[in-house]
C-alpha cells in the first residue's frame, strides 16, 4: 500500500451506484493510409456510444508506462486498479488461468512444455516437434492419471494447444518464483529447479517438488516419442493480491466469456458469472444481476482477437456489434459506465501495442467534453487527458461520489 | 525533500521578475444540460482574459491526485507548490485560520464545540442543541476570562459559528495529533485526550493539558444549560514547512480577504496584505505593494462560494466582475501571471469536487496556444496538458527564467 493508496481508503465511503466497466479489447488502433487514415473505432457506426459521448468525458490511458506493450495479465490488474509493475503475476499463473484452471493463493504454477531427450537426457528439441494438441492432451492424461501427488502438494495437470501444458502444485506454504528448467539451448540437460530467491525457504521447498515431480514423471514419458521429456519456465505462485471488494468496497461481478479474463477477474477476487457467450447476453445478464452487485467488468474480446489477425474490417464489425447491443445495458444505466480497452491492437502491428487506448467515461457528474465521438482521435482532446491506467478505478469511484473531500 | 525538490533548489537563480497568482477559489465547473451545456467560465463574458488568452498558454490541473476532491487546506498547499499528500494540515489548524487566529509553528489547535452531559457526566446531546452564535460567543468568553494558562502553555479560546469554537494550546515541545475526545455517540463519557502516536513525547504532553483544560473548564460550565460540556476533534500542531520565500527564493504577499487564506498564505510564511475588500482594491494594493514584493498570491472566493450554492448566474456574474477588474493589475503588468483555482466547485453539485481545474499561464516566455478564450473546454487543448497543482509554482518559477540550465 503506498501513501497514496492509504488516503484512497480512508476517504472511500460506501455507495450504492453502480459502476460498469466494458473492456472491449486492444480496441485502441492506428490512423494508418491503409485504411484511409482512420482507425476501426472512428470507421465503425457507432450511434449509440456517439450519443453516450455527448454526455460523457475522454482521455487516453496508458496501460502500463510510456512504451511499454502489456499481455492481458498487466492489462487488466491495471484497468482493475491495480499497479501493474508492483503487482506482478508469473506467467505460469497467467496461462493457467488461460486454459481455465481456478487457481488458489499459494498456488504454484508453471508453464510447461513437451520436449525430446536423447539416451544422455539431453535435449534435442526443446519443442518435441510441436506435437499436435490430441498427443499433448494424451500425455498430460497419462502422467495425470499417475501421479496426483508429489510430496506433500497435490499436482493438477492440464493440456494447452499443441506442446504446451500447465503444471500447478498445491500445497502448503509453496513459494514462487523458481528459474526455469528449459536450458534454453539444444544439447543441454534439463535444468534443475532453483529458487529464484536463494533465501526463501518456501521457494526452496516448491523447487524441490518440481524437482521430485521430475524423477517421477520423466520414466513415465521415456519409451514416448518425440515427446520423452518436458520443459517448464515462468514457475510462480499465485500473488497474494487485496480484493478488489477490499480495496474499493465494491461487490464486483464479471461477465466474461474467455477463462483468461475470467480468470483474471478471480484473482482479484471478483464472482464469475457463468454462462453468456454473446455481448447481447452479456449485457441482458447484466440486468438480471444489476441488484446483487456494485461493480461489473463486462469484457469483450473480438477487438483484439480481429486486431491480432490485422482485420480491418473485421475489427469495425465488431465494435459496430457491440455498440449495437449497448441499449440492453443502457435499459438499466449505471451510475457510472466506463469503455475503453485493456490496451491497443493495432490491426497494422497485428499484436498487443503500447499506444494509449481511449476511454469514455459517463455519470451525472461527468459534465461533457462536447465530443461528437468516442475515437482515438477525439480522446486526445478530452478532459481526462493521457492518465495510467490504474487510476480509471479512481476516477469511476470519484463519479460515484465514493470519495469524501480531502482536508477541510 | 524529494530528490526533485533538491534539483529546483539547485537550479534556482534570484530574479526580479515579479509573479502574480489569481486564485478564482473553485472556478472548475461541469457543462450540462441544465445550462445549455456551458460553465460559468465558458457563458461569462470575459473580454480581459480573453485578450490575455491570445498571449498565453492553458492547461488543466489535478488538485491532489484522480478522483481527490480538496479541502481549501490541500487545493491552497497544492497551488503554493507544497505536495498536499506529504503536507497534511490538521482540521484543528485550518479551523483556527479559518477564525483569523495566527497561529505559530508548535501551536497545537483543536476544533471543538460544546455539548450536553447528563449528571453522570455522559453526553446526551453531542451538540448541545446547537446553541446560537451568541450563546456560544459568551460561553467562549466566560471560559477566556478563567483560562489564560494550563501548566506551561498559554490557552487561546475562539468562538466560531453555533455551537463550534477552537481552542488553541501554546508553549514549547506540543505535538498533534490527538484523538478525538468526541465519544461520537451519546450516552458515553468525554474520551480522555490520547496521543495518536503512542511514542510521541509531545503529543503525549500535549494531551496531559487537554486533560488538564478539561479540569478546569468543565466546572466553570457546569451550572449552564444546555452546553455543559464540550468535545475536541482534529486536535493538531502547526506543520513545520519550509517557508515559500526558503523554498523558491521569492518574496511573497498574500492579498485575501477572507480568514481562511490569509492563514494558509501565513502558514507558509507570506506577508498578509490586510486592507482590501474587493478584487478592484486588491489589485489596487497590488499596484502600491508592487516594488515591496516578488510574489502576489491574490485570492478570489465568490466563485467557490455561488457555486457551493449551486448558482450558476451568479459565478458567472462573479467572474465577470473579477474580468472587469483585471486592467488594474496589467497596469503594471506581472512577469509571470497565472490565473485558476484551487479546485473545481460545479454548480450541480454544489460543493467542490475532483475535477480539474482550468489553468492559464502568461509571460514573455510562454507563447501561446492560440485559444481565444480561458475556458475548461480550452483548457483541455493547451500546452501545459493536465497536470498536478503541485508544480504550477515550477512552472511560474521558469517563466519567470527562475531556473538554470540542468546539465551541460
Amino acid at each position: 500500500m503506498t501513501k497514496l493508496d492509504d488516503l484512497y481508503a480512508n476517504l472511500t465511503l460506501p455507495t450504492k451506484a453502480k459502476l460498469a466497466l466494458i473492456v472491449l479489447d486492444g480496441v485502441g488502433d492506428l490512423a494508418v493510409k491503409d485504411h484511409a487514415y482512420q482507425t476501426p473505432l472512428e470507421a465503425a457506426a457507432t450511434p449509440n456510444m456517439d450519443q453516450l459521448s455527448r454526455e460523457a468525458i475522454q482521455g487516453r490511458m496508458t496501460p502500463v508506462a510510456p512504451g511499454i506493450t502489456p499481455g492481458s495479465g498487466p492489462g487488466h490488474l491495471a484497468l482493475f486498479g491495480y499497479d501493474p509493475i508492483e503487482t506482478q503475476v508469473g506467467r505460469g499463473v497467467i496461462e493457467a488461468l488461460g486454459l481455465g484452471l481456478e487457481l488458489k493463493p499459494g498456488d504454484v504454477a508453471a508453464r510447461a512444455n513437451f520436449c525430446s531427450l536423447d539416451a544422455e537426457g539431453l535435449v534435442t528439441d526443446r519443442r518435441a516437434g510441436r506435437i499436435e494438441t490430441d498427443v499433448c492432451e494424451r500425455l498430460c492424461g497419462l502422467l495425470a492419471s499417475k501421479i496426483k501427488q508429489v510430496g506433500s502438494a497435490e499436482v493438477i495437470i492440464q493440456p494447452g494447444k499443441g506442446h504446451r501444458f500447465v503444471v500447478i502444485f498445491r500445497g502448503a506454504g509453496l513459494e514462487g518464483p523458481i528459474l526455469d528448467t528449459d536450458p534454453q539451448r539444444e544439447g543441454l540437460p534439463i535444468s534443475k529447479a532453483v529458487p529464484a530467491n536463494a533465501e526463501s525457504a518456501g521457494a526452496q521447498k516448491a523447487a524441490d517438488l518440481i524437482n521430485a515431480f521430475y524423477e517421477v514423471a520423466l520414466p513415465i514419458l521415456k519409451d514416448e516419442k518425440p515427446a520423452n521429456g518436458f520443459l517448464m519456465r515462468g514457475i510462480a505462485h499465485q500473488p497474494n493480491i487485496p480484493t478488489f471488494q477490499e480495496r474499493y468496497q465494491l461487490k464486483p461481478a464479471c461477465l466474461a466469456v474467455y477463462p483468461m479474463y475470467k480468470g483474471l477477474a478471480q484473482l482479484v477476487g471478483m464472482t464469475k458469472v457463468e454462462g453468456p457467450q454473446t455481448i447481447g447476453e452479456q449485457f441482458n445478464r447484466y440486468l438480471e444481476i444489476y441488484d446483487d452487485y456494485d461493480f461489473f467488468f463486462i469484457h469483450y474480446k473480438y477487438t483484439d482477437m480481429h486486431g491480432e489477425d490485422g482485420n480491418f474490417e473485421a475489427k469495425k464489425k465488431a465494435i459496430e456489434e457491440l455498440d449495437q447491443a449497448l441499449p440492453i445495458l443502457l435499459q438499466k444505466r449505471p451510475d457510472v459506465i466506463a469503455i475503453t480497452g485493456d490496451h491497443s491492437t493495432p490491426c497494422p502491428m497485428k499484436g498487443h501495442s503500447w499506444h494509449p487506448q481511449p476511454v469514455l467515461l459517463s455519470s451525472a457528474f461527468s459534465g461533457t467534453d462536447k465530443l461528437e465521438r468516442f475515437t482515438e482521435t477525439g480522446a486526445n482532446l478530452g478532459s481526462l487527458g493521457i492518465f495510467e491506467a490504474k487510476f480509471l478505478m479512481r476516477h469511476m469511484q470519484a463519479h460515484a461520489r465514493m470519495f469524501d473531500k480531502y482536508g477541510a
